[in-house]
């Protein structure tokens, strides 16, 4: 499997990768919402075998096969190969178009999240208004009022 | 305006770009079928300066606005310059995904059209068996079978 180049990647990225960052509730973390950033590329079977690619390019994540759209979704969660391995890719070979607003925000939360301040409620408020402000990826399960305001809560 | 890495170009092709060929009935030529081969990518408004740097990469084509997509298309249908720009780029810096064999499919037509092969009614036969067999881009105007039908029509 020849390695794909660096920029073939980011050019590819531009029009099919996605930066996201969802949030969930969960009742037993003290701030109650969790941050979930990810990095993601969906494609139609036709391109699995260059998703792999893609997958061995990065060295970390995985594919997932999406019954609902019927396609497959190379996808990286974890915030530590994200900061290690996706992070300084598009550094080095940064995106060209409209993309890059939506990286320099996803990369700013993911840093964020990496020193721990998605655990402390002003900073998770700041998280959030960030989140809202990047270009959809599909749709939105928490409107930001709604999570606004279970941060609001008194927890105490 | 800094010029784009052709791997870069090659990346966001095989995302968003479109090799097609379609046909369109002229009863003033011979064979009654003109064939029409088309490079385009298409991006909405936050991404035109994108493709003015795309446009500036190839140095040839143009950019339209499409109303009813409210898309901006970048675009090359000259033969002359798919054949001097367009494929040597591609043969160069080759697509890596499924996309690659419609470019070769769309190469071999250009080729054939270059040569005026596609005013011979035996070869634009074959010419639209291959375009055919092509992802379709969007509706096609004719079913291949009618086309088919216009070419076997005598008109001695």
């Amino acid at each position: 499997m020849e390695k794909l180049n660096p920029w073939y990647v980011t050019g590819l990225v531009e029009g099919e990768g996605t930066f996201a960052v969802s949030f969930s509730l969960r009742r037993r973390l003290t701030v109650g919402i969790e941050t979930r950033p990810s990095f993601s590329i969906s494609q139609n079977e036709a391109n699995l075998e260059l998703l792999k690619r893609v997958h061995a390019y990065f060295g970390c994540g995985a594919i997932r096969y999406s019954r609902a759209d019927r396609t497959y979704k190379y996808e990286v969660r974890s915030v530590r190969d994200i900061m290690k391995r996706i992070i300084p890719h598009f550094r080095r070979y940064p995106l060209q178009g409209a993309k890059a607003r939506d990286f320099e925000k996803f990369a700013r939360i993911c840093e964020m999240v990496h020193r721990n301040l998605h655990l402390n409620r002003r900073h998770l408020r700041e998280i959030i208004e960030i989140a809202y402000s990047m270009n959809p990826a599909g749709k939105r399960r928490h409107r930001k009022g709604d999570l606004l305001r279970v941060l609001g809560e008194d927890k105490g």
